[in-house]
């Protein structure tokens, strides 16, 4: 789809996503509603709810530049309720702004997030790691949908190279049998923007449930996305999938790694991010 | 040097990491001091600052659990003065506790940190990343003193395999020009422990030095480190050097981001970390 025609979508109806991050009220003291479109198996997808934290900065009228690290600790299982999320700046510095945010549910914090924001000058720059080979994503095919899958993952398209859930290890592709290649995008296409690159970059299913082959209790506690694209370039992208890379470094002890990594298809990488997962077995 | 005689050189006298890193007072609002030890070009290491914070939370009364996860934001650069840590249990959950800590001079907050800390269990385990190849740390040789160089870094053995700043590129070696792989200890040699290990995890050069063969302006805005090990086996460890990996994955409009790898002599992966570090070129 095109970047006029992607546009011409959103005129004709909010999408999902919109809605599912939407806030209102004083900027310092935002609410929102746990959207039943990203529900996942105990609460919300952690991706609507990071969004939801950064759409708070982003809205907010003390806010200089654009996001270059965002931080989520997620306390507790997010009731489906009514949220509340306070932005508060922190300190501004020449080019750049450090937020806390906190997000609650009546009197209880249910998850303790901080960010900076930058506004970003051109240097000297250059990409250390390439995007991986892969197929353009029309001939890879969809993740169809599965027995007891949660609302969020319908409102993506997610079209594995390798490391699908419960699909046989590739051998010679994959660098460790926890790894997933993938183009993904919202479904419908929707204008990318940090707000749904924040979901986006949590969207890839725990590295646990890939490299068992199977579905355990699990829960992010700690996720952190870096962003590596101004907001030009963002605002740029013609297209709405970005080829996302996962997969874990080590699993011990009831906490396992995952780090990911998104580019653009034109190989401009996007963001990329790190959690420490609860999970149990 | 056994862990016996580590135990002994510790009985003899304070290391400076012990001074560096110590707290009086309110577990509440505790005070410290600035280390001259580790001063680096503007301010003190920030490996330092990291571990004085998580110092802070080790030892609270209310600390339930070893750390899993620390994010540091770096607001300004910190004075050669007296500094304030002000830690608060934002929640106790059946098995892990969230924090949140902030790090202040005067009425000024430096540095907004939070942090996760859990009580592991035995689970099934897996390391996906590997250790890479290293000669024994022995027959590897120590960084000498170059000119200019600020007095933290005199406080570690940094022994490179490749990747040393100015050294030119090893081709076939590195996966690209910014990687670094070195063993490195405190020196002298230190038990390692928790805080230890968040200094070490922020030892690496920025990767702005390595990839351009040149010293910029930088600062690191924000620091993520995850620890992979629990009490017993880090406690366990008989060796003082820790191989470590750093590498950037993009440099773009003033912001790079580097990330790390910390493995034992006996391929534990002991933490790994990722930084967006600001640079002016």
């Amino acid at each position: 789809m095109s970047a006029s025609n992607v546009a011409k979508t959103l005129e004709q109806q909010e999408h999902a996503f919109d809605g599912a991050v939407n806030l209102k009220g004083d900027p310092n003291c935002l609410v929102g509603q746990v959207s039943a479109d990203y529900q996942n198996m105990v609460g919300p997808f952690g991706g609507v709810t990071a969004a939801t934290i950064l759409q708070a900065v982003l809205g907010h009228p003390e806010r200089e530049g654009m996001p270059v690290s965002l931080t989520i600790n997620y306390m507790g299982p997010i009731e489906d309720d009514e949220l509340v999320v306070k932005p508060a700046l922190l300190r501004t510095n020449r080019s750049n702004q450090h937020w806390r945010v906190d997000f609650l549910q009546g009197d209880v914090m249910q998850c303790s997030a901080s960010c900076v924001f930058a506004k970003r000058n051109e240097t000297w720059s250059n990409d250390e790691v390439r995007m991986p080979y892969a197929p353009d994503f029309e001939v890879v095919d969809s993740l169809p949908k599965f027995p007891g899958m949660p609302s969020w993952v319908d409102q993506y398209d997610m079209r594995f190279v390798y490391g699908a859930p419960f699909q046989p290890l590739v051998k010679g592709k994959q660098a460790n049998p926890s790894e997933s290649l993938l183009w993904i995008s919202d479904k419908p296409a929707r204008k990318l923007d940090y707000a749904s690159v924040t979901a986006i970059s949590d969207s890839f299913f725990p590295r646990i449930f890939v490299r068992r082959h199977k579905i355990v209790p699990m829960g992010t506690v700690s996720l952190t996305i870096n962003f590596h694209i101004t907001e030009d370039e963002l605002l740029g992208l013609e297209a709405t999938h970005l080829l996302g890379r996962a997969s874990a470094t080590k699993f011990t002890n009831g906490y396992f790694e995952q780090r990911a990594e998104l580019w653009s298809p034109d190989g401009t990488l996007v963001a990329t991010s790190s959690q420490m997962v609860y999970y149990k077995d």
